[in-house]
Order: C-alpha cells, then sequence, then structure tokens
C-alpha cells in the first residue's frame, strides 16, 4: 500500500527502504532536500512539502512521521490543514504518550485519525525489523497493519514461545495494537525506562567487575575514605570484555543490551575517550512519573535514571551540601594533621 | 577425557550426559543411589562412595562437584582425603568465592587443584550448554578445557560480535579462565546479581503497564493515599503477556529473561497462584556487600535485592515504624471524620 | 489585624486560636456550624457562609483556606465571587504548588492576591508555632506579615545558628517568603518529601536493629532464601524503643521525628496492631516529580517514597512476575524434594 | 572514680575535660607528649607510655581508648599486655563491631573486661554531652556507670518524652547498656547509616530548590538531553539558606543535622570551595552490609552510601559503560548533524 513518510533521519528513511524492499509506495518528504533526493533515487516519490506530499498521495491517505519529539506537535498542526477526513496521521517518533491523547482528542473532531507508534530498534531495524508498539482506533489499526507487520521483524527465526501454537499473532510478528491513542507510546515509554534498568544493571555489573583488583592497588588511602577491610578478596584483575562476550553464551542475563555491550568493550576495552557523562531522553522520566502517577513502586527504574543524572554532575549542589555538613561535624575532609594515636579522623560523631 | 561427578541433581545429571554425549568418561556419585543408578544405565560408571569414586578413576583425576553450597566444604573435605597430588576439585555450584579463596589455599598444601566453575544456564542447559566462569591454576585448567569445552555452548549460532575474526577465542565458546581461584564463582556471583537487576527492571516495567489502567478504577480512596491526579492518562487496559512477547521481536530489551517472562505470562496470563514472595540465594547478597567494598555503587543491584526483601514482609517492622511516626502527627491511618472542609486529612504538617 | 479563617478542622481551629491569643480578630466558617459555634465560643466572629464571612469583614479582606487540597480550587472559585479587587486569598492546606501557579494567574485579572501558605507543624502548632513556607506577591505578603508572623513559632528559644547575629530575620522568626505565587507550597512539598527520606532513614535503622538477633533465631530457612552467613555477629536482642530515646540525647541524628519515634515506641514498644501499610499524600509523589523535572537525582527520596507503595501491596504484581521467572528456570519455589547432595535447590542458574 | 585515656585527640581530650570538670581523676597518654602536657596542665595525670599509664593506675582499672579505628586492635593488644583480670579496656572508637565481638573473647580468657562505647556527639561534645551506645558484661558496665553517666549529656532541658515518667532511665540520661560486646558499636553502626540516610535526605531536597529556577535558565540543550518539559513550574530563586533556617523553626525536620546545614549555608551560602567529594566512613558501609545479612531491606541507607561513592567519582565505569553502550545503538552522543526534522535525536530504538 502507499505511505507518507515525513522525516527522512536514519529511521525514517530505513523504514522507508525497508517498506519499498516489500513492494510499498512511499511519498517522502524532509527539510532538507538531500535526503528527499536520496531516497527519490532510491525508488521513492519525493515531495518538496507537505502539502506536495498530500496532493501526491491517493486518499483516504496514511502519512508516517519520524521526526523529533519536540517538533512533532508543529508538523501535525501543518500537515493536518492540508489532509481530510479519514486520513491517518502516525506518529512513530519519541513523543510523551500524554501528547498523542491530546492530539487524537484534537483531530478527531475533523475526522483525523491518529495513531502513535512507538518504534523500537535502532539502526538494525533496517535488517531486523522495527518493535512496533501501537496505539489508536481499529479503523486505523486495520488499515495499516500491512505496513506495520512489513516494518515489524515478522516471526523471524526467534524460538517460539512455548505454549504458543497455530497461526501466529500479532505481537508474534512484531506488532501489536495496545489500546487507545497513547497506548502505543505508553508501552515504548515503559519498555525505554526498563532499558535503562537493564542498561544499568549491566554498568553496575561491570563496574563491580572493574574492581575486583581493588586489593592489588595501592592501600593508602584518606583517612576520610573507609579503607578496603579484606584485600585478599579483591585480588583478581578482571577482563570485562572478555566476561561480557562469555555472558552471550549460554547464560541468563544473555540480551540484546549484552552483545551490545560486548561490542563496545570488544572495540575500546578501556573504553577511552569516553566521558562518561550519560543523556537521558523523555521516556525514563516519564515512567518513573507514571509509576509515582499509579503509585507503584520502580525503584530500579528510578535508580536508573538517577544514576544518568549524577554522571552529568547533577548531585552536585546536593554532594556540597553533605561536604559542607561534614565540615560542620569539626574539621571532615582535611587531610590528619599528625598525631597517629589521633581518634576521629572518620567520622568521629 | 575421564571426569568424575559428585552430585546428581539436575544439572549434575545434565552436565554428565552431556558430557557422555561427546565421548567423555563419567564415573558418578551421590547420596542417593537412585541417581547413581539412572545415570550408569545412560553409560556412566557408578561409585558408591567418594573413595569409590576415587578408586575407579585413573589419575591425575579431575572431579566436579555439583552440590548445594551450603554442604561443598563437608564434601570438599571428605573427598581431598582420598585424593593425590595433581589431581583436581572443581567446585561447580553456587558457593561463595570467599570459600574457595580459603579452600585453594588449602588444598594447595597438599598439591590438590582447586578450581572454581560458576556455571548459568538452568533447566536448559543439557541442549543449549552452560557458560562456564572458571577460577583456579593455569595448569588445572588447561588440563581440564576439553571437559570445559563440552560443558559449554560452544560457538552454537549465536552471532559474532562484530570486530570479533579469527579463531574463536574461551569466551566464545562460552568458558573464560576469569583468573585465581575465586575469580569464577567472583564473576558468576555479579552474573547473578545482574540477573537480579535485570528481572526487577522487567518487573517493575510490567508492573507500571499493569496499572496503566488506574484511571478507569473506583476513584474513591482513602484520604490518607494521594488520589490519581490526572486519570485521563491511565485508561489504559494493556495485555503484558502479549506485550512481553511482542518486545521479544527486534525491540532493545529483547533478552532470555523477557523470554522466560513471556513464557510465564503465556502460561498464566494473570500469574494467579503465586504468592508474589520472592526468594533470594547469596549471589545477589554478596554482589551487594562486594559493592560496598571496593566501594562502587551499584543502587540498581541493592535495589532489586531489597525488592525482593520486602516481597518477604522483611520491611513490616519498619513499615510499622513509619505508620506509628504519622499516628504521632496527629491521627494518621485513622478515617476521615466528617468535615467536608476539615483540612489536613493527609499530612497536614 | 482582621483574618477570615475557611475550614475549621484541627489546623484551622488552632490557627485561629493562636491568632486570637495575640489579639487578631477572626472571622471563621465551616460547612460544619458545629466548628463554627466552638470557635464563636472561644471569642471569633461566625459566619454562615463564604458570602456571610465575605460581609463580616472589613476590606481590603485577608482570607485563609485550611481545607483538603481536592476541594482548594471549588472554594477559592466560590470565595473569589465574593470578593473585591485588592483582597487576599491564602491558602494554607496542601495544595499542589502547580495549582497555585495557575489561580494566582486567574485572580490576577480580578486584582484578587492569590498567597500560597506552606504550614508544617502538626498537632502540635498551637503551642509550638507552626513553620510558614510563603509565596506571592510583594504587596500580599507585606500586608499579612502581622498574621504570619503571629502563626508562626517566632525566635523561641531555640539556639540561633552561628553567625547570625542583629535584629532576627523573618525565617528565623519560623516564616518566609520564598518566592512569587507558588514557591511558598514548592518549598512546603521539597520539605515533605526530605521528611519521607527522614522517615525512612530511621525506619531502616530500626528494623536493622529490630532484626539483630537473627543469629538467635531458629536458623532452618527454606532453600529458596540465603540463609545468614555469619550467626555469630547477630546475636543482640536489642530494645528499639529505648535506642530511639537514647539517640535524643546528644546523637547527631537527634530530630524532631527521632521525637516522635521515640514517644511511639514509648506508648507501644512492639508495634502491636499497626498494619504498617503506610499512607502518602501528594507532596512526596510531587517531590519525586519535580526532581525528575529538573534532572536532579533524588534517589533516597525516590526511595522513600516506593516503600511506601510496597508497604500497601503494589509491587504485588512486579513480585509476582519474579515468582513467575523463577518458577521458569526450573522449579524454583518449590520446596526441595530430597537428595541431599542435590545441587542447585537455590539459583542454580 | 579514675579513668585512663589513651589517645588525645579532639574527643579522647574533651571526654578527659568534661569527667574532670566533674571530679573524676583521669590518666592520660597519647603518642604525641605535647597532646598530654596540654592536658595534665589542665589537672591530669599525664603518662609516658600505655605501661606507664598502667602502673599510675589503681586496680582495678577502667582504660579508655579514643584511637583511631585502624589502630585499635594494635592498641588493646598492647595495652592488655599490662593490664590484670578484672581491668576494662573500653573501645569509644569507630571499630567496627564485629572486631569488638572477637577482641572479647580474646581477652576474656585473661579476665579483662571488654567494653565498646559507640560515641556520638563531634566536637560539641564536651559541652553537649556524648551520646554514649554501650556493649558489654554486666559487671564492667556497672563499674564504669558513673563515668558514662557524666561522659553523657544527663536529663538536660530536652523536652520528656510522653508517657516517661518517675526517675529516668539511663537512656534519658544519654546513655544505654545495648547488650553484650560489640552491641554499642552495633547501635552506634546503625546510628550513623541512619545519619547517612537523613544527610541525604537534606541534600538532595536542597538541590530540587536550588534548581527550582531551572525553567529560567537558557533553554537550549543537547538534543541527547531531556529537555525541560514545563518550564513555567520552575520560575522560583530560592535561597536555600534561609530556607534550611526557616525550617528549623516549627517544622516536622527540624533536626540537629538541619542546625549544621543551617549554619553550614549561613558561612558559605553558595557552598563555594566545596569539591562536593563525600568521605565516608567504615559504618555507613557496615551497616549496609548488616541490612543485607539480616535480610532487611534498606534502600534509603543504601542509596545515600551509594551516593558518596558517587561523588567521588566511583560510578565512572559504569557511566562510560552506559555511553558505550549508546554510541552502539548508532551514534548517541554524537552532536545533531543537521535536518531539523530528522528523528531520533534522542534514543531513537
Amino acid at each position: 500500500m502507499q505511505l507518507g513518510m515525513i522525516g527522512l533521519g536514519r529511521m525514517g528513511a530505513n523504514i522507508v527502504r525497508r517498506l519499498m524492499r516489500a513492494g510499498h509506495e512511499c511519498v517522502v518528504f524532509d527539510v532538507n532536500p538531500d535526503a528527499v533526493a536520496t531516497l527519490a533515487a532510491e525508488g521513492a516519490v519525493g515531495a518538496s512539502s507537505m502539502a506536495d506530499l498530500a496532493a501526491k498521495m491517493t486518499g483516504p491517505r496514511a502519512i508516517w512521521l519520524m521526526v523529533p519529539a519536540g517538533l512533532t506537535g508543529a508538523v501535525v498542526e501543518e500537515l493536518a490543514a492540508e489532509l481530510e477526513a479519514d486520513d491517518i496521521i502516525i506518529d512513530g517518533g519519541n513523543s510523551n504518550y500524554r501528547d498523542d491523547v491530546r492530539r487524537a482528542a484534537a483531530l478527531k473532531d475533523r475526522g483525523i485519525h491518529y495513531v502513535d507508534a512507538g518504534t523500537s530498534g535502532g539502526v538494525f531495524g533496517l535488517d531486523r525489523g522495527y518493535c512496533l508498539m501501537v496505539g489508536g482506533p481499529d479503523v486505523a489499526f486495520s488499515r495499516i497493519e500491512p505496513i506495520l507487520a512489513t516494518i515489524a521483524p515478522g516471526a523471524s527465526d526467534i524460538e517460539r514461545t512455548p505454549g504458543r501454537t497455530g497461526d501466529y499473532t500479532e505481537e508474534e510478528l512484531g506488532y501489536l495494537h495496545c489500546g487507545p491513542s497513547g497506548a502505543g507510546h505508553f508501552v515504548k515509554m515503559v519498555h525505554n525506562g526498563i532499558e535503562y534498568g537493564i542498561m544499568a544493571a549491566l554498568a553496575e555489573g561491570l563496574n563491580i567487575l572493574n574492581n575486583a583488583d581493588a586489593g592489588l592497588r595501592d592501600a593508602s588511602h584518606s583517612a576520610e575514605v573507609a579503607p578496603l577491610e579484606e584485600p585478599e578478596f579483591y585480588q583478581f584483575d578482571i577482563d570485562t570484555g572478555k566476561v561480557a562476550e562469555l555472558w552471550r553464551r549460554g547464560s541468563v542475563i544473555s540480551s540484546w543490551l549484552l552483545d551490545l555491550t560486548a561490542a563496545a568493550l570488544e572495540q575500546n576495552p578501556t573504553l577511552d575517550g569516553l566521558a562518561g557523562r550519560v543523556s537521558d531522553s523523555g521516556e525514563g522520566r516519564w515512567t518513573v512519573k507514571a509509576a509515582v502517577d499509579v503509585g507503584v513502586p520502580a525503584p530500579v527504574l528510578a535508580a536508573s535514571l538517577f544514576e544518568r543524572f549524577a554522571s552529568r554532575g547533577e548531585d552536585q549542589f546536593a554532594n556540597k551540601v553533605l561536604s559542607a555538613m561534614r565540615l560542620q561535624f569539626g574539621g571532615h575532609q582535611e587531610l590528619p594533621t599528625g598525631d597517629m594515636l589521633e581518634a576521629g579522623k572518620g567520622e568521629e560523631h
């Protein structure tokens, strides 16, 4: 079938390619004409504006937006002005599901269907397919299902879950109608929240391995820091890259994120050149806020988010407050001044 | 080559089977004679005691222990009395790596080599192979490498990590010499610590999804509990089993633990009959203590451990203390008593 | 000066009493006529409706609302209809500061000043005074400052902070103009967020003390739970009530919340009869969401909130997911079935 | 009565002074002769060695050690060699309670009593008194009780806990016999664990306040960081020093640690010159390990400890792992390269 695509960054372009490979027709637009030209050369119908894209499509239209979350609102508005009742707008970006709920309601009055399609898969999606978490009205979902089925991985060679028999269901093919507008991005949001938690679990564990040689290092420490108490148990010089690779092989924690970790450590075993200032995008934050809203505990997901904040120095003022309090106790953080027997170099309170 | 196996529970027996399939010779013992008889019927040499097992083996021996961690110390001692210099004891169970360090030192005087082999793979290992994290002296590792290579998954059909070329390395075959005695169980310990974190991330995320319908439920709440503020954003009735299955398909969080989750929810979508009292074994605890010892932050791993404690009611006294404090504030936890305009039914302090 | 008070619950009534003691005139209203009558008998001017209250006051008016957060919006609207330009509405309840921002903007058009006054002090405030965190326009703050100064504790006998000399400042008298509308409740929100953290720190610590006798208890445990490894170090039968009292005396953690804890444990040393289902009101939640919004780590505040959720069983589905995963590993959570040497009764993966 | 004091650092010297003020006789030793001379000039009996100290005392002796935890073991051993049966050694430093258990057992054979006295109070203890958490045999506790009662704050002017009547109990006078050897330092350990939690709660809350102006700052952000979504709600420029002072006045979180915070912010409102690298001594670590051992959740205490580790950069490798994983997703952490409409500048997976 025919799909419009607005936003031809890496993911948008690859989705177009994946669709064209399967025989779908794509009409494409990006503010960067080079991006349009590239895909046009590969067989897509290029458009020079949203209006042009709408004009070049046959109604009822289905148009996929793959634009940065911050721009989605404006693009939806501009695009909707060119559309007609029964057209479908699909937001494949990383919007907050709350915006979906609002936008769907606003567009409903004009008869335009709004579908949110949380899309996971990263740079590997072109070949591997994208996992699609979809929200929106039944009528729109049914109409675009051929598109979704093509973008998704399909059954692939992933072993079937025990107990599942008969025809493959949507979710086994890699796309799922999760509920009304917003449900798709809600599920995607939680997916990313979980991703933060898994990433943090791996990172913390590897950090412990990386410090398993603590007992081999110089034991001289400021008296302000608790010394290693049993150095004999921390004498291991462990190659974290080899361990990550090993764990891919039959261990309980084998996972795609572990695969990425092994690849990263293979390329750069000491992780030199990385600053370790970890970014976060909205989903991890929204997940924690959703947990707070509905009143369910999410300490692991929250901790993984807060670790990212701290990695960027956002804990600085809090830490200064702690140091300032400790100074008030009576001179902590200053180096010991002599008496071998002087008490209270630690927290003598 | 020849291997002795002591402890013929599920894992011990399956390792024996996997070895025999590949042509290795196994001499086996368990306190349960039926377990011995079963494997003898499958081709193993049965032994009636540790002494008998030692007698039936050709020196220098290699003997694998697959017994509960609590018994390993006693079994090592009893077995060592039957062994000679240059024999190898391999502990494949879930010992604390600190015990390995101690045991290796004790056996070294008698010329017996001690190898710790952290073993991951669960009930699927017979066919899938076991991931082996190995610590011990080089000489012992080299001698038992054929055994390790057979127990491990081998190269299998797992996609090779980008950047790796040429011959497969140990870790790509699923076993790794991590360092001296204790290093194997240390790495296994951290593996399980990470496992706790990943499991918790998945569980917390699914719990949020499971409560995405909070806005559809009865809004009447005790004034003591913060009400849902924006019910319009929590109107989703999400099928967590379908979502778990979906995420197996091309999502960033695809993983073996997710596969298990999908299988569990396929079998029992509402998880009826489960008490949700989650056990923990030693490794999660030891991981947190190791993080504390070497001074690296592990909030995610610790939170996942503490959630398990709380699931078993071990937070009870702390929670009572909180309730007791709130009562002191002035009658919290009692129901509102009337005045529609009375302030401060919440935390009015 | 004259103050109107709407909402004569415990806090509203006690604030009126504290004001009257200092010679201020109070005009009071509550939907419960008995509450009005009680205060009228103590010297207040009773009103039978908001309109009546407005009529009985001299302009420009200042009216304090002490009503449950859920009702504040409706009360503000109804009251504002009776007011004139330059009147002041003070919200002394537990509103979300975001509502203050919205309400202040709405009322500004009509010339009505909106002041938010976060009020801490609980049932002890009548005598001890209330700590007041105030947001709103300068002109309104200045006008009501005599009222604020009376409600607040004043200089009292609290030792002056080193470095402070000369006249007492607002904050030393127990009230502070924190900024524009919303700033007062924002500071109050964070105050309560901190309160949750402190309460949790005390509760967790006392729980550890309460379990310091773990080594004295029956060691028989399911194999599914990690056994206590060094019982010799957990042989203490500690009286938590005595310890709480002790810590009030010169320790670093002496605090009002500790005072309450000591009182609670004095009254009910075993905390019998408490369910340990800990409520939460909005502030703790809003604090975590604010931390997420501005991107600063708040793991302690978040953990203390999540512990409350878990205390009410909101971790149930997550825990069932964990148990279900463990069952998938191969029969965990079922009791050991026999072989003394059978391996892997714990997490044998 | 007579007390020997070894270790004349700030705390040791001040305890001697407090005892002498009350008429007790003190025999003092430190490796620094100046420290001895100073106290001798104030009325103490100076000693030139541990042997000299023992010789100058009347048996049965009671000798208090106030030396750094790392030296206690050696000092106890050297001192014990000079003592006789029925003498008492009191360890007032910050020892691990496990060492107390071991030392008490070792000294018991020689008839020497070992008392551990966890001591809180910091630099203010000279006048305010020290809070004493004491473990050891009854006979020793009874004998040194006059000393303990003098060092402790006594009843002071702290308001009595409601429900307590009649004679003041030990704990109301600021010292408590918590149990056998080790119990004192166990309680002190948990005290410090709680202290970490309270400090962190205050620091996190103040950090949120300090960022309440996030909406006033430049909104330009890397696309890799989630932008502030509702800047209109973060327009507050809050003076954290004034707020800390305010909260001392009748708020629920008033506490000695808040007093210190207010003092610190009064002296240095912007906390300039502090690095925010927060030290930790053993107690916080031991508390978390004890919680893990006995299986009770302590997420707040653990989080506060881990924040300190992170403040010193110990999260560095973990953060690099996270950044490395994100690079694998496809170029995260590199700046956006152009297309305004390019999707997925955030986490496009």
